[in-house]
């Protein structure tokens, strides 16, 4: 299985050292049940759903080829939601019209997972997060794509916010990049691609 | 400091169970020495030179914003070398041509590094891969790009050969990608980016 994973800071694995990323550990522990698994990082830092609109299609078709079982994992909604110029970068009627637009599309070439945005501590943005993390599931549902919400459980637990404390108030460190391997691991949908 | 790996299958990390690939590590060893280094793994399993150099622009550009100090390191040529339809995919003058225009353009924007392709266990393959090696030398000196001869000292260590051979051929696991790491570290253009 050929696996692309299409997103921002936090698909990267941005401040963890290790340079695993919750990416990295996901795909390790499926390759550990036995799983024989191609893992393409395309994360880029500061990337808003309008940037992985743009060019998640380019960037995955030259990487899963057809005669390959390839898969879609996607991840982004954080920048939207960060000030600059004093609004949103992107506001979140935008940003659901790009997701619909992209998980639509994706959907219609390989199977597609949605991993909503992460809480963060930077300024008013997380109100925002936690917003469109609960209008991301909606519409997942509507478009049939497996949606995990991350913010209501990683809000929950105090190892992330110290971690994003303790490092530039987005990005955890290699532990809450685990927490989130691990929250990944136990998704029923993750879990039924890799049993 | 950000930096795009721009390649093939050893570039992704391809065989290695801990998804680190001698990027990931590399990278890690520059954290561990202070250094704030982005990771972004452009390695496509198949690809060729051709390949390489209709994309490696784009993708570069959109993870190298003009603010930050971006880097590059290219890493192909097995592919290349590899029969199919009875000859090689790409001929040796192909390759070259692919790596001057490749190499050239990418100094001019960004520092650049180039390593050559690994020594591989696939039919008459190896001959083509270590003549290919040879021959970029003197074509990365003409540019004035370091270049990093893989296929001289992996040849030479049986634990490489084991590796591939207890796996496809092609891919080492996790211990030839550390022993790629190793070399990587000691090699004096990489230490000189990130000391």
């Amino acid at each position: 299985m050929r696996l692309c994973f299409i997103g921002d800071s936090f698909v990267n694995g941005t401040g963890d050292a290790t340079g695993l990323g919750w990416v990295g550990r996901a795909c390790a522990a499926a390759r550990r049940r036995g799983h024989d698994v191609t893992c393409y990082n395309l994360g880029i830092r500061r990337d808003t759903s309008s940037d992985v609109a743009r060019r998640w299609y380019e960037e995955s078709a030259r990487r899963l080829p057809a005669e390959f079982d390839g898969r879609l994992v996607f991840s982004f909604g954080v920048n939207d939601c960060t000030r600059e110029n004093g609004a949103p970068r992107v506001a979140q009627d935008v940003t659901l019209a790009n997701a619909r637009d992209i998980l639509g599309s994706a959907k219609a070439r390989h199977p597609t997972l949605m991993l909503g945005p992460p809480p963060v501590l930077l300024g008013d943005a997380d109100e925002r997060v936690a917003a469109l993390s609960r209008a991301l599931a909606p519409l997942c549902a509507e478009l049939a794509i497996p949606y995990f919400d991350l913010h209501t459980p990683l809000a929950a637990i105090g190892l992330w916010r110290l971690e994003l404390a303790s490092g530039d108030g987005a990005h955890p460190g290699a532990a809450g990049y685990a927490l989130i391997a691990d929250l990944v691991e136990g998704w029923a949908a993750w879990r039924q691609w890799l049993p």
